[in-house]
């Protein structure tokens, strides 16, 4: 990484990785980014995939760090490593015990959401009909979560399951990877009253890239730029940030335990879905999507979807992999208006300063 | 709590918890004690047992509070409190996996014992008829256990175990609640020749006050100092402590888990087998002596193996309760010999030692 370059902070992205990832997290000046450690996983595949991100870091020692709090991620800033953070994109590792989210945190995760692709104990999901909302668990583990010190992600949760954790939590929350809905519908993306309530508890949207949920917005620096500057105009510079889902090593195993965990033996809907309007009844509305626009950076398997090798045209143009995003800050300030401050927080200081507030634990027990 | 009386640590006690035991823990001056969270338990299980004691804690604040190092059990002494130290009497948390080793260590718990009555992954059980020593997953856990900050104890291992694992950690280990055999014949209690090499390696033997591997040495407060003095001229004092296996609210339920877990339907062995020799075949041995000599502080389940109800006769005379600790180091001064500052190593200061070093993690992850 160049000295100058800005700061990235990357809020979200999926597995596997290797020395070429950590090496392109280096690249693209990315000194911290929050990988997923759990779909469906539940507490011993968890602790499983802990246990390999502990052995993984140590090998790595030069690239990469895991950090538990925001000094950690300074250190890996001074020392030219990136930090990692640990996060959960379910809460299946719970395994129903409100007892385990202190647990989890004393083993390393700091990030967790709510609700997969299905409605669960703790809430709604975006893929579901019917979203009833914040439970009556849920809202044990959100403030759980808050006296032990892991951030609240909202990214596949239903609207109002959003809107109750948003007003529920007494710490800031995020979604970690989503983007507005009144710039492309989608059901993963976020309703703009939604984006307005989580900005003024002092939330953050982590913008992603991938062009499922993300359109022609996907289409090229410049075009997500303009995501960036619009959703800014919305909700403000102090909560816009990046993340971006990105997985580029993952393959076919990986995106069908994501798409279909063991909830499912179906097919997953595909391809007779498609934007502007996909159907909020299934997560096929995101394979889908990608199966029909070609992008590698999907969280849901476009490479399983489409059931062919990666081409040319399979990527997000602009975003192969992380080594893109050291592009992001000087294609802010010099196209879209923003000041150097106003970058640098969008590509990392806004996640640096919610990670600094919601890793810290409240409580000791 | 007197302010005169001599700090004592109980390097290994069962449950269940409750406010009356935690007065019995300050009315007998122990500052600190170590309490057994797992038996045949697995990874969820125990995280279940750690879970419950967090908040068993929090509930009892004004007694008690859990401790990762040395400096806590400092401050509940100089707060009045007891130190609560989280142990394991098997490896069935790992289950299997040399990296839940670390994960265990930062959900708090401490001591580890590297078998219980059968012969494991790791190595043999003093209850089989073979013990193949310590295996290569056992001697990788030891590693492990060491790099964590995990105290290895050997109570229930074969003597090939213990003497392997005693010379392959890198750290003291102990036998927190044991008695040499050659006081006290049963496959329980431990050798000599293993004794000395414990020792040796700055190593502790806790002694147990149960009458079902004590015999006689369990029957007043001077019988059992008089084992002390014995096993003080064996091992230096420096070696030797107090382990007394106490589970005053045990019931059936409890004692019929710690004796069958899983493993077996069948009944324990029972009545026929009888001191000086019990056979070393079975985990019957010990709750069979117990029933034949009637007494609640075993680890064995003696009221399950009586099936009658405690009576006066049921219990250690000298020792119903914690509370009964209190009286050791006076009269180890007053009536064995020992200076204050030998018997104040014997009842608390040998185990703040060992703990110090034994829970410091040697390695960062």
């Amino acid at each position: 990484m160049n000295a100058g370059t800005t700061p990235v902070v990357d809020g979200l992205q999926c597995g596997p990785y290797d020395r070429e990832v950590f090496r392109q997290l280096r690249a693209g000046g990315v000194v911290c980014a929050t990988a997923t450690v759990a779909f469906w996983e539940d507490a011993v595949e968890t602790m499983d995939a802990l246990a390999a991100w502990h052995d993984l870091a140590e090998d790595n020692a030069d690239l990469v760090l895991l950090a538990r709090d925001g000094a950690d991620i300074e250190r890996a800033r001074a020392e030219g490593r990136t930090a990692i953070v640990l996060g959960a994109q379910n809460a299946t590792p719970l395994q129903g015990r409100l007892g385990f989210v202190r647990h989890f945190h004393a083993m390393g995760l700091r990030v967790m959401q709510l609700t997969y692709n299905n409605n669960n104990e703790l809430g709604g999901s975006c893929y579901e009909t019917r979203d009833p909302g914040l439970t009556r668990f849920g809202r044990e583990v959100v403030a759980e979560m808050n006296a032990a010190g892991l951030l609240v992600d909202l990214s596949h949760s239903g609207e109002r399951t959003r809107r109750d954790a948003i007003e529920h939590s007494a710490v800031p929350v995020a979604v970690t990877h989503a983007n507005p809905r009144s710039l492309y519908d989608h059901p993963r993306n976020v309703e703009d009253a939604t984006l307005k309530a989580l900005a003024a508890r002092d939330g953050i949207l982590g913008l992603a890239t991938y062009r499922a949920i993300s359109g022609r917005y996907a289409g090229s620096l410049d075009e997500w730029c303009a995501m960036v500057a619009r959703t800014v105009e919305l909700m403000g510079v102090r909560h816009v940030a990046i993340g971006t889902d990105l997985s580029p090593k993952a393959g076919a195993a990986e995106f069908a335990w994501m798409r279909k965990g063991r909830w499912t033996r179906g097919e997953q809907r595909g391809a007779d879905l498609t934007p502007p309007h996909p159907p909020a009844d299934g997560p096929g509305a995101e394979a889908a999507t990608a199966a029909a626009t070609t992008t590698t950076s999907t969280e849901n398997g476009t490479r399983t979807a489409t059931a062919t090798a990666p081409t040319a045209d399979d990527t997000t143009e602009w975003l192969a992999d992380a080594s893109g995003l050291a592009r992001v800050a000087a294609r802010l300030t010099e196209r879209f208006g923003f000041t150097a401050a106003e970058a640098a927080a969008v590509v990392g200081g806004n996640w640096l300063r919610l990670y600094s507030t919601a890793f810290r634990p409240r409580s000791v027990s």
